[in-house]
């Protein structure tokens, strides 16, 4: 019955944004709202489509699943934004899912779980280790805009180059870490799959259905962003950091807040933390290489406000979530923080 | 016997204050002098009036009114100074009180209580969320100031004016969590009132009375600031976040070192960072919004010594406090911060 | 067996390195190598010498001999520096030392003891105290630099003179409270002595011998870099803070990883992060004072780029090292950020 009902408002959103894309009988507004509605159950088929091969493919290699093809929506969206050269949005937009995941989605799991439950705890070596990561992200992102001013050009973009592969290089080790030496200590309350929805080759089959999906929605929304922004006077740092991060984490955002309803908070905290941390440390890096291959090389130097954003909300993530045990003031708390960025980025 | 003591202290010191301020008889430096002794007795009265009226009041409403009075003599000061329109020395004594008590105050009582005790212990969940809510602290002090350049004026007031009103929600939230939601799991060895001082009507009486003096005699002190920081030479910088924090806090130093020669370091430790949270999520913030009402807005645009101040005082106190025990040589530490701060603001 | 080759060792790399330099055959690049070489036995034979003079000493003035000899090679290199003016290698060279101690070495252990353990231990009260002091040394290194631009020239002096001396009396009450007041609350896993090498009259004269050759040795490096970078383009910064500072810790890498295998990781820390705690709070500020005696003073005002690197390190060592279990990856990371920092430092 549920499911019927997501498979109409797929098809239908689907439909909906292609009409009001091609008809070109509707403003960039129409057209940037009805492409956001669609994103969010596109994501969601993905998501679906992802837990489902999980299933088939055993834990380990469904655990690599999850983490490569979870920010696939953001990933396409971003190429895209490369393709066209548009770096500063790209840039906008990570920063924004970054700090999306990690006061918004983690602070509303933290808020709406601890309105269930007094305290919930999750394993703390996890937590340890994902603090340590966030650091590693905030610190290669911070070190090549602070050395930038003194670089020229091209020792910049080395350094970037540099930088991205170090990344990608420790992200893969701590995945082989997390997944493969150290996957007992490191667990926790496992996200339940249960029954998987669909049989094995139709899952692989709708896994690509929903990529190519993703990536082409992705398409039409940022084809109306630069008309969109421009009507309503925001800035593109707060459009990229801020509306198209919540559209983007859509997904993520549904699942931990019913997963920390479930009392599951270590399972919503691994969407919301491992999510910000691959798109620091996998997506970003990925980006800067594949800018490569469309000519116009794409550095890594993300601009100082985009860097404080990132920086104060991985310091006040990792100071919450050190200690394994969450609350609803906790919650209160990163939200805070939030809403104070997104005043800022919306004022400047 | 030693109650007397101190009502013929307060008396004379009072009075005293009274006389060189509006006799005229006397240069700015003795006025200054004058009014520092008698702030040190009339801030210990309006504490005893405080205390006595809490243990009528109940704990829940009685730890609220601590915690509204318990700085009531550097908000009543810096509302003065908001008055006369001097934002500058304002934020510096905002500045002070915050590192005045995350560095002398806690530094004292770990040095005198670890030299009578090897270790001592308190609520580790307690400094957790100290920890957390200090970080928001000086993010929320920290993310205007990084913004505020890039800001027109108009700006940077409505982002100051938002921050403000967000703080307080978050401090008013706070108080509902940790003395409603969660007041058990943050209780620690209790404050120990003993028997109230006096009856309860008399202590509401003299809650007001108490107030009233601590109002007249910071309005004696601001007004020798001036002329008594042009003849020394020394920076209103200076004066404000040092000489003014030291004289208004007196009352919190002699309480919280007290409590930690009794092995009561949890309570010592409350004074202390409950005191500078307080300031940083509530005074501030209130001052921000009291500056509307006299016409000319202050915004909460700290200056980069004052930032760097409050982050170098607050990371190293939730370092030292973090695992809920301490000794005598993390008050050491946390002094040598102090005396390493306060020659740099000596000397700018 | 072992012993004499490391005899033959040391006497041929010193004699090749004397005559190489006083020959006046061979040019810069040939003598920096072959001093390079030399300084790797030199140091190892003063550590050898420093751990039997310690053995005869008994544990307390033992560990202290340890703290102060420890770090000789790199004081040393630095005393010539510092008299032939050259404040910039001389606080490249400390950085260096710093983050070659807690990125590099401590990086190395933790890998290496990792591969070999799933899991290693250490004591988490000195963890915590490490880090705390780890905190310091970032600020007192950090506020200076901060306040340098709005001090006159005389004021800055008078800053980094107070910050040292407060710091080598930090530094000195830290030894006082980890080796008499707190002696057993943080001891660990000792470093194993076993049979000292020498007799006891022997090993004193062997320790000044091996000081003054690391003295003789370092005069011959020194004199060849200023050659050596010109010769390859390699700024000072670089050869400062990556060459020199490997070179001058050799001792410590060889030590803390044999330490690593053998699962006494807490040795191997408290050599990596007590050798980078020394040279921040006690190497430093001596030099400062040393400098006095050489008629030009050398402040303590270190380059932001010297302040990023240090406090990054500081932050992830930090961050990794607070829960008193470490693994492999978590070596990979520290490894990682001493990529990144190197490439930075290599390209400015």
């Amino acid at each position: 019955m549920k499911r019927h009902w997501f498979t109409i408002c797929l098809t239908a959103s689907f439909a909906l944004a292609a009409f009001t894309h091609y008809s070109g009988m509707f403003s960039a507004t129409v057209q940037f709202i009805v492409a956001c509605i669609a994103i969010i159950f596109v994501a969601g088929f993905l998501g679906k489509a992802t837990e489902s091969v999980a299933h088939y493919a055993g834990q380990r290699l469904g655990g690599f699943l999850n983490a490569t093809f979870g920010n696939a929506a953001e990933l396409i969206i971003a190429i895209f934004l490369v393709k066209d050269g548009l770096f500063d949005i790209v840039k906008a937009s990570i920063t924004g899912s970054i700090i999306g995941n990690l006061l918004l989605v983690l602070g509303l799991s933290l808020l709406v779980g601890g309105l269930k439950y007094k305290e919930q705890r999750f394993n703390v070596k996890l937590a340890s280790h994902n603090g340590s990561l966030m650091l590693l992200g905030v610190i290669a992102l911070f070190v090549p805009a602070a050395f930038a001013k003194s670089l020229s050009m091209s020792s910049t973009m080395k350094l970037s180059l540099s930088v991205a592969v170090i990344l990608i290089i420790a992200y893969l080790l701590w995945l082989f870490f997390s997944m493969v030496t150290h996957k007992n200590e490191l667990s926790d309350e496992a996200i339940e799959h249960g029954e998987p929805e669909w049989p094995k080759s139709r899952s692989i089959l709708f896994l690509f259905l929903a990529t190519a999906m993703v990536a082409v929605v992705s398409e039409w929304l940022v084809g109306t962003l630069e008309v969109f922004t421009h009507q309503y006077g925001l800035s593109e740092l707060f459009v990229g950091a801020f509306l198209i991060a919540i559209v983007g984490n859509a997904a993520e955002h549904s699942a931990a807040i019913m997963l920390a309803r479930k009392n599951k908070i270590g399972a919503a905290v691994e969407i919301a933390v491992g999510s910000s941390l691959q798109i620091a440390l996998f997506v970003a890096p990925v980006l800067v290489l594949v800018s490569l291959l469309f000519g116009r090389t794409m550095n890594i130097v993300f601009t100082t406000f985009e860097l404080i954003a990132i920086g104060v909300a991985a310091i006040i993530a990792k100071s919450i979530s050190q200690d394994g045990q969450t609350n609803w003031y906790e919650g209160v708390l990163l939200l805070v923080v939030y809403c104070i960025l997104g005043i800022a980025f919306f004022l400047v």
